[in-house]
């Protein structure tokens, strides 16, 4: 088994301070490497970073085109969103318009991470919703899914008609049976496979056809409608909606829990995915961009890049105290 | 050099999701390694770890006996507190006994971690201010020595007789040259070590001598108003404050930035010092723990040793869907 490799570091005062090693692969159009670090058959758990595939059934099984969902919502369906007033509205009217409720989610309450939204809570002695929680775009669609399969209400558990189509479209595109599975924070099965079968669904997502089969259509749409609502994948200030507008809406990219991120390149026709060994977001997004800059998509003195790799430390006094760079061989 | 080993794990489903490495040591009274894992010698910045070797010269020099500082004040200064309202009223205190005010630290504005204090800023549309910092603390402690020394008010300047102070401290107390220094969050100078030399200086104070000279008196004196007052070094809810408090105040240990923590153990005379490579609190948490209930001093089936070390993970609807556990082989 390959080690993972040191890919993105903090310095202070000119000395090395800490350190997180990882694994990356790029696929091309074949679902074969291009380049890897690290192990590139090193099982991870994709976590949010899968999400446009947990959104693939809902699209090739007409469930979509049958609700009428716009391409924001199919943007919202990919988001880990930080529960800002524009995704709790959406996902609002979302379960209004399916005749459902915040409760009949089961992605479970989180306090909002925008910080207008929860200041407005918490002077309003409010209490967050399910609707905060940054999965709720995605759950919104698994109940849109449900309604046109006809399942139960509990639709995160494994055996459920709409986790059993996951699990199939996640299988397929990754080209590989999972090797298990975990319950993710927003209650739903997250199903484990390799860096590389990540990298290689990515791929799949970057040559999709528009005009072909139901995947490629479907996999198509969802990179557009991501693409297209960088601030409903994320939210202001958060990695993938800065820097998806920093690469012009060319690149779609989805950052995961515990250090994931992966990227779907149309253009390039390829897919990149990556997991930081320590789950520490911040060497994930140091790591995808110096990957993004490699591959020539992102600009390395774009703002919203020099925020995260190259990424200068600023103390509670707004003095410079460190560097967060890349490490010495990687990409 | 000896590669970090790997200390700290998350599972989820059965399957390995995250790994943190680390270098641990421990010194006996003679200051010599009784036991280290990774690299002795990795050369870490200790950051807040060693706030109670940057108030030796407060009390070595009569700063704290001439300004009469209680036993909870010395807690203070040595706290990586959360800004709470009993951190915020003893800091203002504090300075307004010196003459001084909230304009005369220079640690910065930092809003408070502890959530009744912060949901109060935001209701009343409030600031945070300095004294909420969680340095806050021990800059009055810095402010207090620069009275005695009669310095300027840049105390966190480099070549200010305060940190001038602290520097020789340091580095009588872990038996080495700093090999540079970094700014740290509080911008402060923050001297580095070797993971020995920081254990090291924990295993003076742990054996200091309450009746001896003044250095021996002033660690005495730090390390029994840490375990004094868990509840100042730190907060309710916090790691140092929950594991002293289970440890009934026979230990003292400290917290620092980027993953750094050390424990004093005075019945043991020993002295402990980690860091996790990547800078991930959750690991050093574990890693502590998992040293001090080796070292006999901590129970594992404590609710405040479960909340880091076997610690069950739940997500937003409550559902156990992790564990965080010490790896093979540490410990």
């Amino acid at each position: 088994m390959t080690k993972p490799v040191a890919m993105a570091e903090l310095w202070r005062g000119g000395m090395l301070e800490s350190q997180h090693l990882g694994h990356a692969v790029i696929c091309d159009d074949t679902g074969e490497i291009v380049e890897a670090w690290g192990d590139p058959q090193a099982v991870i758990f994709p976590r949010s970073s899968c999400k446009m595939l947990q959104a693939l059934p809902l699209l090739e099984s007409g469930a979509a085109e049958a609700a009428g969902l716009s391409e924001a919502q199919l943007a919202l369906a990919c988001a880990s969103h930080q529960g800002a007033a524009i995704h709790r509205d959406m996902a609002t009217r979302w379960l209004a318009d399916l005749g459902l409720s915040d409760a009949d989610l089961r992605c479970g309450v989180q306090e909002p991470s925008d910080r207008a939204e929860r200041n407005r809570l918490i002077k309003a002695d409010g209490s967050p919703c399910q609707v905060h929680n940054n999965c709720s775009g995605k759950h919104c669609g698994f109940l849109t899914l449900n309604r046109h399969l006809g399942g139960g209400p509990e639709y995160v558990a494994l055996d459920h008609p709409v986790q059993q189509a996951v699990k199939a479209a996640f299988e397929e595109v990754t080209g590989q049976d999972s090797p298990g599975h975990g319950i993710d924070g927003c209650s739903a099965p997250n199903f484990a496979t390799t860096v590389t079968g990540l990298a290689r669904a990515m791929a799949f997502f970057a040559k999709a056809n528009p005009e072909g089969d139901g995947r490629n259509r479907a996999a198509a749409r969802l990179t557009r409608a991501m693409t297209a609502y960088p601030e409903l994948v994320a939210g202001e200030g958060r990695a993938c909606t800065e820097l998806m507008r920093a690469m012009g809406g060319k690149v779609a990219i989805k950052t995961g829990a515990e250090a994931v991120f992966v990227a779907i390149l149309p253009e390039r026709r390829r897919g990149i995915a990556l997991k930081i060994v320590d789950g520490g977001t911040r060497a994930a997004e140091a790591a995808i961009c110096a990957l993004l800059v490699r591959e020539g998509v992102l600009e390395a003195g774009h703002p919203a890049t020099l925020k995260r790799l190259d990424a200068v430390q600023k103390n509670w006094r707004g003095i410079e105290v460190g560097i967060i760079r890349k490490s010495e061989g990687f990409a």
